[in-house]
């Protein structure tokens, strides 16, 4: 390999110009990427970029992907431990490169020991101004926004990182067409009242303060996962909403018996006709949607709520949709809506059951025309 | 033209086989053909047909559509009068043709001339068993169920006939994907409540209950638009209600005055912010749905009502969606929903501002999703 | 029908402004349209138009299709006899439209009878001049360009002008891709050295000098269609050839013998290989080619002459493109060329076993494609 | 990282169950991976799967990609050196996965150091046997099959490994649509007379006949690129060469001088009118054609060849077509044919000004059609 000896060696927080993508700490030496779709956004001349990392995990790797100038190029497993990968090499010294690295999958609660650092970048170029975007938009999701099943073969049912996604994801999808910058916060089984398992504890509004709360442990902890998100930092033209699906998914679930109480946790139906939910657990997931608004209001004083659901079933609009309208009728807010996404047809999966790339590309559709009316 | 002397007359009540769409009175010499999609199907051999119609209007002319073996073949506008249009001629004898004659146009409650009558058919084939449908599925609705705009340029703003359609229309999209008979009833400028203009005569409700209400006048009376419709006649898997857009959009129009009464009818804006709608005429609105529900299941018992709405804004969709989950509420009835549709981009709007050809399709493969799952 | 008491009568040759498309003669009292696509284009004021026809025949009626502002309205077939058409109604009478009235199907060898002429037009509105397009465009083709298998079903394999159409062609495609105005001369089963029968009077060659030579009888000389093409009336850009398909099906056909001289005509395949065909054959067809390509250029000495093939077969492909590269190498014409087009797989057919829309649609992204860089 | 210590060390000919994709030497240690889509394929339980590598290049480093299940996992740039990547852990270790790792990128002929191996594998899973395809397949071709531009930004034109690959690439398309097993022999800028700089070195037919000649230098040589590659080990049902675009490119290059002869060539234009080329150098083109496909039949008794052109201009359609005419008839070959491909439009083009997926799609679609009915 032809060494490259004008290559600069810049720590992160050394790079003249950059941009941090994602809720982050950014008071370490390294910076901490949590949630899907964080990452580092440069501008930078050169023929050779590379990137200084360093990646841990017991179970679930972390992924990574990056485009040059807007057009995807690679997405890889990461492997433990301190690394240097090249983003590009060989390339016209004199050109201006934008290079978007960005973690590709959902920070996992269930494995304390994943992380990964940006410790800084390598090149022989210099750094110019990151291009603003017209606007900021958070995502707060589920499975769907973690992209699981955006990746890998209908028939794959693991569940696993590598069928994750930002890179396929109607989340970036929104982002390009709106322009925008994002920050997604999601996890896979998670829901507004209670988790895919009737696990009352997971549910983003417990976390959604934090900069990242989900991840666990002492090593993330180290790293400010658990630090209070700073709301003034980055304020979203809008915070899309997407969750709902697991709270849907728990009425055919057996229950939850909270460890530590001992205390027993269930969504029902009333019978095994599909939609005959009961109606004081359906009031439940009402009284949560719009205490969520009410907590997304005071954190975003500015923000459109646009709380969005459907790409895996449509049990739960009309309870949504009438709670998001309760919440305007009750606070007389009318920067809050419910926008109901289309159901997934079968040829339209993706790996694990979950919505494929045509229906994250439908349902992006729908939310860009609303954004473009209504931002 | 070469005359063909075999041909046979049948006057429409002598043919031995055939498949009359569409609510209608049976009962005088000739069958009219009242609402969009309403028609006359065959499944004939023969060499050669015809069909023997008469139509009147004064402003509104009628349009028909004719499909043979399920392919759009022809659209035209029609001359006052009695005629015979050929709809094949020198086909292969010994086959046997499906043809669907269509009107392709709504109602015209603005036209008490408008009328279109079947009287027969001349052929020199012989007439067999029209195929069994596998669904029934009624369609209640608006201009976007009249499928106006569904030809005509972008650029064309005049609210005419040429521009409505049966051919281009998802409900006609929605029955040949889901093997459904259907029932169309439909006008422009109506809704739930009170239609575009505030009129509180122009809802649909108010004519659900006859054959064809919306047809006034002496001459659509004596072809017994009047009459009240026989629900047992025909059982419809669901009932698709499509209605909300126009009282939407009185949000933003002057007020009604009724002529007779002078009373005055305005459903308001608190401000001029887009959605911020007064409360207690958004409750009319929902009123109004819960009573149509309430009246459609009586008329209904059997069948799914689906109300859809969105290809035209969404701003109603939180009130319908919490009505209807208010009716499931008060009644428990779990056989209800509603099913938001995606907003029309600009580049799918077809002439008049209203959803084309492309925005139906998107629109039909939504319902189509939905009952697949739910019938 | 409300009358129109302001309707003025307006004979073909005194409308002040207007566009005949199509080869035909204006020496008469009302203007035959001979060819597919062949028709009458307005730009109108007023709230009403009417076109009077004159159309008759035995076996093959004519259909029409017609636009507004640039959008499909209708498309029907043609009683014989006199008969006045409403283009439009009750469109408001200040605004300007654009009006395309078209002859649907090819002319017919087959049907002496068959012919249709524009008497007039009706109308309260004024007229202005029609957009001048920016290319002019001329097919010679085949029952591909005849637009067969256009419309109907799959299953349909009669041979009827029903499944003909100058409104979903490759053609026409082309002209609104390409701003062009059209000319097409086509006949179902020509070829360019014998026809699909091997009948080798059935080659468009032999009728290109001619107004409409394949208007057989005594009425279409009447009106003009044998009369010699004054090439210098109308210069085309470029000469579309899209002959050969039937010289191919010959192949696999029995011999023709020729009525008049008992002369036996057959091109052969030298055993049942399907591309084992016989090379003194295949010769005929290319020297066919290059005369044609000779004739061509000496009618047209400006245009692009560009041959098209392959929507049906490529068997033809080599020899067709090797003899344009003969015609190119003896006369170093550089202004010709050969493209082929995409064979047409199974689910794009159309009726008859015919390109469908689809088909025709890539057909034409193809042409323009290359139009665009050569024209 | 979870240790797994349950991993068994499989060097690559102690693999039980597996197929080596592409033209290599499989006499040595470890596997090369010499060309585009040259790769490794197993069939294989267990939970985690790792390969064991060894690269080196000095300027064009190698790209691999992976595919689970026959979807797309992975794409990434390769450091140099000895290396084990893992291409899936955390799987159910019942079920079968099917794991295709493949070569992303061309030979370099530039870069003599540039080589890829493949020296094992490990897992804790058994090995099954890889499903056998319908069919065989050899693409003898340019830059075009080489990928180049189907990765990368519109407005990116360095000339670098990153915007070359298998994954989006027309030939594989075609394979997974027939079936077939692929072997892919390309290098950017050749010809088949002579490549887009006039160098008559730079051509496919100099190389055919060895593994992989263009992998220049010692240590490729030692790897066995420079041996005959013997054509009884792998019978392709069909050859598709994809040549001539380069060639068309030199007629608008400066000439070539030989530094070794000092001998001057090119092909010349007689004006600078776009396709007024010098005949007697396209003689030699279609010479170079004809001998080209003679070798080729000899070492391919069986195979359809397939002469493809056309995504990147039409200049030599016709000298190319009428030169395999002249081939068939000069032999009677009747398993030779031309298919010309669509050129791409602006709006498909991916890098460098090469095709973009969208073409490549296009051209797959094409080329499955005639392969469906020809083979």
């Amino acid at each position: 390999m032809a060494e490259n000896n004008s290559l600069k060696n810049y720590p992160i927080h050394e790079i003249p110009e950059c941009l941090i993508h994602g809720r982050t700490d950014l008071t370490g030496e390294a910076v901490p990427l949590f949630w899907n779709g964080s990452g580092l956004e440069l501008c930078v001349s050169g023929s050779e970029l590379w990137i200084d990392l360093e990646a841990g995990y017991e179970q679930y790797e972390p992924w990574i992907s990056c485009e040059i100038n807007g057009a995807f190029i690679t997405r890889q497993m990461l492997m433990p431990g301190r690394q240097s990968l090249c983003l590009f090499r060989g390339m016209s010294p004199g050109e201006k490169k934008t290079v978007f690295f960005r973690r590709e999958v959902q920070a996992f609660h269930e494995d304390e020991k994943n992380y990964l650092l940006i410790c800084g970048v390598r090149t022989d170029g210099e750094f110019f101004p990151v291009r603003e975007r017209k606007y900021k938009l958070e995502f707060v999701g589920d499975s769907i926004t973690s992209g699981e099943g955006t990746y890998g073969a209908k028939s794959d049912n693991d569940w696993l990182p590598m069928y994750m996604s930002v890179s396929v994801n109607y989340a970036d999808m929104v982002g390009k067409a709106m322009n925008a910058e994002l920050r997604l916060i999601s996890q896979c089984g998670f829901g507004v009242y209670c988790g895919y398992d009737n696990d009352v504890r997971h549910v983003m509004p417990a976390y959604y303060d934090q900069i990242c709360g989900v991840a666990f442990g002492e090593h993330n902890r180290s790293l400010g996962a658990a630090k209070p998100y700073d709301f003034s930092s980055w304020i979203p033209d809008a915070v899309i909403i997407h969750l709902g699906t697991n709270d849907d998914v728990a009425f055919d679930n057996p229950p939850f018996i909270d460890p530590d109480t001992g205390k027993y946790y269930k969504i029902r139906k009333n019978s095994e006709i599909n939609n005959d939910l009961n109606q004081s657990d359906v009031k439940r997931i009402r009284t949560a949607v719009i205490s969520f608004l009410r907590h997304l209001r005071k954190k975003n004083p500015k923000s459109l709520l646009l709380w969005v659901y459907g790409m895996i079933g449509h049990r739960l609009s009309m309870p949504i949709a009438s709670a998001v309208l309760d919440y305007i009728e009750q606070t007389g807010d009318l920067r809050a809506a419910f926008l109901e996404l289309p159901d997934t047809p079968e040829e339209n999966l993706g790996s694990r059951l979950h919505p494929g790339q045509a229906a994250h590309e439908k349902a992006a559709e729908i939310i860009v025309e609303y954004l473009k009316k209504n931002l």
